[in-house]
């Protein structure tokens, strides 16, 4: 243990990385007391020693490399905020090795590699925290798998990416284009330059994967995850949806249940999914987080907060440290495994296929308005089984020669509605690839 | 330690007591998967041996007295579910004296002895949890002990009481009388025969000491909280509360800050509350309970859930059960002071009178309706400097001789609006006393 109290290093010192400075500094009185003894930030490592970062550095060892900071003996815990894989993974195993416990708010980094860090740090007894990869400043790893340990997680559904709800929340409230809104998200900072991992739910996979892993105790598995993004919504679905009494928001889902058979089958998913406006859930707007999570015991909770930014990530960094430091401080660690269920005991679950999702679905299918169009593609929805509740044939855009054909199917098998689809998608009345966005009620 | 696992003895094996059983039964497989060892329910005690709970208690020791019970070896953990002051002091200190650890749901109980209870575990080295205490199966004490521990809190805003919040949804949503619903809340299972604590705002109070003292850490200070039900209410206040954009909810409130002489100031207090109805508290209906809790490097957070319940609260009773037993397990306890603040730190704070408040109010007025009132009313607001933002005579009620006045204030400081409806309502016009809602717009 550092000299007095417990010493923290801090590898990566940009916008997260300066606000857990801030929160270490700033808070430092409140953190002592509930402590019982002080949290000290001992040396920062950053490749970029010049940026003024707003922040006192005096009294701090601050180097451009990490390296002597992972063997300091007044490191007790390594923060790793340099985000990515390759080298956030070489750190981490590193500071691992080196009997240091480690906090990281890098998602993409444990939902890829999670296993092996995670199986490093029980063999050297130390602890791997990481509350702030998952809906940032929400506590709500916290809560899963320890607030409702004693529960049979039935369900988990999140708003897990603050850009793409964002993105909705204004889409829904302008009626603009997709790339209209992105462009603004961008220029005021709630997108990134390149935003393909936020747009296209890989940032929510990422989330996802460690979701559904503390919620059923499976195994890390996030390239099994069914994930769509938000590029292909257009004004017309919220509209569509607003007057059905539905909002759209890009969701998280972990569904787990035990078959007749005995079999524990577990569903992982990441989608634009179609929620009644007045569930809570529906009503997270801007760029906030929220995690709806249902336990056998507890019933619906949710958890709700900033899922990203400077201080709430920081806050849930800082949060992680305070836990190890009481840890450490008493002369123990490892107190509960990263994931809630020791690593031997998790199991490798299969994920359910998306086609043998039962749900009611929202079908947007683009057709030349002649006569027979909308018999034709009831015709096709019945032939492979899809009920239809109502189909309804949109006004044309302006200059378009064809016509959105809006239709809201009864509770069907998800394959049999891809069926249908790809006979619709081959009639010759059918101008675009048609899409369809899944429902879900019990929030 | 008990021979095999960690032990648990139960005393109070009514509703939750039953709850807790179930869980520990039914779900005694992911329990012992996340724990990696059994949780054993080894000894019961309730004066009642009779009544059929549902529950296979064949293996389990089951007695009339709790005296073995909290003397046996194979007990490590005591659950408190007797309810009440007396009784339950005294089990919960023989309990810490014997070296056990204890599990409560008694907030009536934590919030007027708490001190005591938590200084004797401290001095024994046990743990005292009590999650299930404030706001049932969720976890919100953890998430504000540990997950939001980094941050100075700011405020704390509560639907705490499930009871209450029924008979306002209801009364919102039905236009009926408080007594009307509060038969119907009685007969459906959601109010107690003798509702007083619920509807007093006590049961609220109870929960809203234990939540101050945690996010400020300050002493316990149940008593001088000010306190107000939801008797006084009426069927207009929730019509001008929508007209205006507004819900009435019985919210605990607490808030700190530190004055510009340094001086630490919280306040804490449990009332009837206007809240913009978009926010996500104002959707927080029926039984449910939900906490927004603002941290100055999280910002805003919310938690919501089931806050009472057999199985809602066997949740969070058992939760913490597998907190406690993982400490027995590796030969530890008292990771964590129970208020989250050790408790030789923790500060006697001044609560802020509530005649120093500053809010807008709404203010509801009964006047006979002649010539000349109005003025009379809103020259004596004039008086003590209460601007008025709108004032508007109401429809009289059928029968009725006089009519209500409903005015909103502009920001004022409370001692102002009570000086001015001193003056209002010993005008002759008046006829019944005035009463006031305070607005909360920052949640």
């Amino acid at each position: 243990m550092a000299s007095e109290g417990v010493g923290v290093g801090l590898v990566g010192f940009g916008t997260i990385g300066a606000g857990v400075a801030k929160v270490l500094i700033q808070n430092a009185d409140v953190i002592e007391a509930r402590l019982g003894f002080p949290l000290r930030l001992t040396r920062i490592a950053d490749l970029d020693l010049d940026t003024d970062r707003g922040i006192d550095v005096s009294g701090i060892r601050f180097d451009a490399d990490g390296q002597g900071l992972l063997a300091d003996p007044e490191v007790d815990i390594v923060i790793e905020l340099v985000g990515g894989y390759d080298f956030a993974r070489k750190l981490c195993l590193d500071a691992i090795g080196n009997g240091k416990h480690v906090v990281t708010a890098n998602k993409a980094l444990l939902a890829v590699h999670g296993d092996e860090i995670f199986a490093a740090a029980r063999d050297a007894k130390v602890d791997v925290a990481f509350e702030a990869a998952v809906a940032g400043g929400i506590p709500v790893l916290r809560a899963i798998r320890e607030g409702l340990a004693a529960n049979r997680i039935v369900s988990v559904y999140g708003i897990l990416n603050g850009t793409t709800n964002f993105v909705l929340t204004e889409m829904e409230r302008t009626g603009a284009d997709f790339e209209v809104v992105l462009k603004q998200a961008q220029e005021l900072g709630y997108a990134e330059a390149d935003p393909t991992f936020d747009v296209e739910g890989v940032d929510a996979a990422h989330k996802l994967a460690l979701l559904t892993s503390m919620a059923f105790g499976s195994t890390l598995d996030f390239k099994s995850i069914p994930t769509e993004g938000i590029r292909g919504l257009l004004p017309l679905d919220f509209e569509a949806a607003d007057e059905a009494g539905y909002r759209i928001k890009l969701l998280g889902i972990a569904k787990g249940r035990t078959e007749a058979n005995g079999e524990e089958v577990i569903e992982s998913r990441v989608h634009p999914t179609l929620i009644p406006k007045d569930s809570l859930l529906a009503n997270v707007g801007g760029a906030m987080n929220a995690v709806a999570v249902r336990g056998d015991a507890v019933g619906p909770t949710l958890y709700y907060g900033a899922g990203a930014g400077e201080m709430p990530t920081a806050s849930a960094v800082v949060g992680d440290l305070m836990e190890i430091a009481r840890e450490i401080h008493r002369g123990s660690s490892r107190r509960v495994a990263p994931l809630g269920t020791p690593e031997a005991s998790l199991k490798t679950k299969a994920l359910r296929n998306l086609g043998d999702l039962v749900s009611r679905y929202y079908v947007r299918i683009e057709a030349v308005d002649r006569p027979g169009v909308l018999a034709r593609i009831a015709g096709a929805l019945g032939e492979h089984g899809v009920g239809i509740e109502s189909i309804t044939q949109r006004a044309a855009e302006t200059g378009e020669a064809s016509v959105p054909v809006i239709l809201w199917t009864h509770e069907v098998k998800e394959s049999a509605v891809r069926d249908a689809l790809a006979d619709i998608d081959a009639l010759v009345d059918v101008t675009e690839r048609s899409s369809l966005i899944r429902i879900e009620e019990d929030l």
